[in-house]
């Protein structure tokens, strides 16, 4: 899809632009801005939207079973894998000193309790992964689907940022790693 | 809608029982078992599964913009809203010594500081919902949606478990909160 994409900070230091932040006062990234001016914000809203005006190819399931499946993978993918990555990376990085959570203007307190928390999170991530992917070839399904979307991110993140890298003996794991972050999309 | 309904520990004892974790060996609740023995776990997922087969009446919005700003709401009320909510509960409560995180088969200590920042946490909540519902007569939008559901599940946990009370000057929350909560469904 041809979206204009403009960068509000991340990247380039670890705060938001304030041109930005006076727009969209909820002060998360990403947001999706329709051209009536709505301001969509939640990354799984954004994708359900674009879904709903491209349904081709499907990334949610063509039936509501499938849908529900891709879903349910999705939140499990971003609250039992993505959230460890950020609790860790958050919580032990120089960078984020009181800013423990996103979106705050007042100080977050780091917790250091909870890198090693995160750590443990993502590793057992990891394992609920490796159990699921002997299943099914991709996470949700049959299917390449938002889901993988959600747990590439996260796998990825969590080799950056967090240093933790797939256990060798994750064999279906590894395979599909392998599969999803080779797709061309994967390089955008 | 008539949907069988079997309780597997939660409201008993601070455990699940054992022929629940078998089955669903996620262990988490709620979750859905279909006719041909799939199941779906995490609540969204479920309702969105249920929205699709009884559309009416919508509870997910009727066109892609409405559904997204209900998605982005619901996403909302349950990430800054119920985690913040569970934070607290979860490491203050005697009854989850060890039981930090949902789910996990393997000791996951309390930390206190978290008992402190869910706080504030559902505190901040009070007053994104209370500007929110500044603007719109439901969290979603105009109508009533699952973004209220999630957040009036919010404000009746902090109630209950973290005696957190809505601010008496946060007077949009307030009529909301009358609203929601004298609805039939609300009493089920």
């Amino acid at each position: 899809l041809d979206i204009a994409i403009e960068e509000v900070g991340i990247p380039k230091s670890s705060a938001l632009q304030p041109e930005y932040l006076v727009a969209s006062p909820h002060r998360l990234v990403p947001a999706l801005e329709l051209d009536n001016g709505t301001r969509i914000g939640e990354a799984m809203a954004i994708c359900r939207y674009l879904e709903a005006l491209h349904p081709e190819p499907p990334l949610m399931g063509r039936d509501p079973e499938e849908a529900a499946l891709i879903d349910m993978w999705e939140r499990r993918a971003e609250l039992e894998g993505m959230r460890g990555v950020v609790e860790m990376f958050r919580n032990a990085n120089p960078g984020f000193v009181d800013r423990g959570l996103a979106g705050w203007t007042t100080p977050v307190p780091q917790i250091e309790q909870l890198v090693t928390r995160g750590q443990a999170r993502v590793e057992r991530f990891f394992g609920i992964l490796e159990d699921r992917l002997g299943e099914t070839e991709f996470l949700g399904g049959a299917a390449f689907s938002v889901a993988d979307i959600t747990a590439l991110c996260t796998v990825d993140f969590a080799k950056r940022a967090a240093k933790s890298e797939i256990p060798p003996d994750a064999t279906n794991l590894l395979r599909w790693y392998e599969a999803v972050s080779s797709r061309p999309s994967a390089a955008a």
